[in-house]
């Protein structure tokens, strides 16, 4: 069962089999790299470390070190994912302008042997380089003495590496079958998008239980505010779902970015796995798009209203993008409740172009008559001044006594859930990308106008939607 | 300002002046019983009192006093009310059964030179007849020495009659004003439909406060636990929202039955009549029925769902029936809250052949698709009942997890207000007469349809309701 994905149809008894070797490695063979990929992403890895000490040496920038981090410098990538990070770290004394510069110049200087190379960000610039085909960031971070004391995020990424090479050899398999597993259920990634687990945090759960099959095993009970805290260093609390205290930084909960949702996909479908312990899990089957006349059948089925805001989809990464989508979509959402509206669930869609906010109501339109109840009678003051703000004003319907306090009938401002989201939505408190496009102009339309929504992506997400 | 009624135009200035005393002439000169019609009643008191006693003789039965009580006896009538109340008091240690015989063996007796004479039934028997033209009321009462040991709840009424004949001198015109008032406000009476002042109540009120004007401005500022106690005797607390300890029984509220909406309504109505002293609060202009084109009219307006629950009205006194009545309204209401359905507002009304229980809602219909919330993932063993329950169940549309929590999306069972009301109203909890008469039949008609109810009167409560 997946985040607002259809129940499969499985079912049946509590009797928990083991998961069958077979299964597991019908699944490695699908997703462990051969021999053959091992050897040329090795052969990659070492090539790029020795390109950039070259570039390095070329361009008289001392006290540099290459690492290769990363799943592929670990042994547990996926077969086809062919992710390669190479760090270069600078002493921990090199001011922060420093290290940018050179660290962005010896990156560019070994981009000149790659097909593509593109700038990026986080806390500090990375570069992003197609090399052979292979897809790697070359990142300039700090070397500190210990992940507690790091000056950016990325310097941890080295003594993760450090902690996991030391401590995986002859888990690799087990680190593979849970990505893929996770994958399967939706809830695989860190990113802001996905909410899930990241490789590094699944790595952490296999050193911790030591098989695929323990930590299945353990999730079906696991319980919001779960700790695993594998070296016993924990020093403050966290409020997370679950919380695995990084091994190198005992302030650190690797699982801070598991939303609620996702943690409780994970528990429910170790659960179900176990009872039906099937390759499915591993490579569910794709969503096909929902065809028009299935839109049209199952609105005439929910008889509910669906409504759609489209928007141009704002022009920035997705871990900067969604954040303000999934805001967006709360921020809507009370906005209709605010005026009345019932909503049963929201979801989001963003594209290459446009962005969705979908919207289901119990109704699209509440009558114009609307209850405003004021203070108790015998609150005179208030009462008095409710009242004769209300009594014989435009667009009252009636006043009256009600358990004790006047009750005004007045005209509902919208009646329409369209035209509320048509006037109010720019109102909202929306992220600043998400609102520059919206003020750019928006839509919104309802129902079997969802129809007009053509793009194959969204008619699959519209699957798990309505 | 009236419970449920439209708003008179009514607005103004705090500044209060004074009640001028032309109103008041011009309204006593309405209300106040004339020199001929007191004189009339006086002699018809007497001479029905002369014949209790005469027939008491006849009989054979001694010791038994009669007394004149009510507001005849007291000259707090109004004018046009000719209600005349006989008590025929027995000493204190005669049984129950003798009293109710030998009572009524005098009553009727009496009786034999009435107009018409019925048999009605309190907590004891008693007549009810018609004399020249008087509506009486023949009482058998016990004759107690204090009201607070009363045996039956008609012996505090000699007592009230002794506290108020000795008091009230001088002050009738200030209690037919205040009566009047609170007729005109809707909230004078104490029968449990309009549960408003009984008439003793007012005529405490004047003694405590002194006039009609004071008692208005007094009531201005009332909240709920206001308490008069005017001979200082309060044994007990009380949780209603007036407390006015009768004088002759300590542990007993007087205004025990003043609903709060009616006491809030008074507050309403005083408060606007200091603004604005005239006439109309006293004798407010008719409501005229709803004509049919109005009822379509009100119902495109308001765009919300009228619903009418219409069945044959028990045959049983107002008094039984109204407190059913209100409760079915209230059960009515909380089993539509129950599936879902939006309340607006609810009405009584209540004719010579048929009921009506009027039923204003945001939407008479809700959709297929019913949102029905689960434990959390995490509470395992609950969790997966859930699941199991609904998980590929006929009608179920969808199940996902939302808030850690597992939601299935279920049909809804009764999507049609009406349906639920056709199918579960007789399993609501509804007062004896009332539930014969449902289960014998009722009718649920909707929007456009109300027109067909036709009954002058419930036309007239359409105006207020709609």
């Amino acid at each position: 069962m997946q985040s607002r994905n259809k129940y499969g149809a499985v079912s049946g008894m509590e009797t928990h089999k083991g998961i069958p070797e077979d299964l597991k490695q019908e699944v490695l063979k699908i997703i462990k790299p051969s021999e053959a990929e091992r050897i040329k992403l090795m052969d990659i890895q070492a090539e790029l470390a020795s390109e950039v000490k070259a570039a390095a040496d070329r361009l008289g920038i001392p006290d540099i070190l290459v690492e290769i981090v990363g799943s592929a410098a670990r042994g547990t990538w996926l077969s086809g994912i062919h992710d390669i990070d190479i760090f270069i770290s600078f002493p921990e004394e090199t001011p922060r302008k420093e290290l940018e510069t050179l660290g962005m110049a010896i990156a560019r200087e070994t981009a000149k042997l790659a097909e593509y190379a593109e700038d990026r960000h986080a806390e500090h610039p990375y570069l992003n380089i197609v090399f052979r085909g292979f897809d790697v960031d070359l990142v300039p971070c700090f070397r500190v003495a210990s992940a507690s004391c790091i000056k950016s995020a990325v310097d941890r990424t080295p003594f993760h590496n450090d902690f996991v090479k030391a401590r995986i050899k002859g888990h690799e398999d087990e680190v593979l079958l849970l990505k893929q597993f996770m994958y399967g259920c939706g809830v695989y990634g860190s990113e802001l998008k996905t909410q899930g687990f990241s490789g590094y945090l699944t790595e952490l759960l296999i050193i911790h239980y030591s098989s695929f099959e323990n930590t299945v095993r353990a999730a079906c009970s696991w319980k919001p505010g779960e700790k695993i805290d594998i070296v016993q260093h924990s020093e403050i609390g966290h409020k997370e779902p679950l919380v695995v205290v990084d091994p190198t930084d005992p302030r650190r909960n690797v699982a801070a970015v598991l939303s609620l949702d996702k943690f409780c996909t994970f528990i429910d479908c170790c659960r179900e796995f176990l009872k039906n312990p099937e390759l499915r899990f591993f490579f569910p089957a794709c969503l096909l798009p929902l065809e028009g006349s299935e839109i049209l059948e199952r609105l005439e089925s929910r008889k509910s209203a669906q409504l759609a805001v489209v928007f141009k989809t704002p022009d920035v990464v997705e871990d900067v993008l969604y954040p303000q989508l999934y805001k967006m979509e709360q921020a809507v959402a009370a906005l209709l409740k605010d005026y009345e509206f019932s909503v049963i669930k929201t979801g989001v869609w963003s594209g290459k172009d446009e962005t969705v906010i979908m919207l289901e109501l119990i109704s699209g339109t509440l009558p114009n008559v609307k209850k405003h109840i004021g203070p108790p009678v015998w609150v005179k003051e208030h009462a008095q001044k409710f009242k004769e703000k209300y009594e014989g004003a435009e667009d009252v319907f009636e006043g009256y006594i009600e358990n004790g306090k006047y009750v005004f009938e007045i005209r509902r401002k919208y009646p329409m859930a369209k035209g509320l989201l048509e006037n109010q939505l720019v109102n909202c408190s929306l992220g600043k990308q998400v609102h520059q496009s919206v003020n750019e102009g928006f839509e919104v339309i309802e129902n079997a106008e969802i129809c007009k929504l053509t793009d194959f992506d969204f008619r699959v997400f519209l699957r798990k939607c309505i």
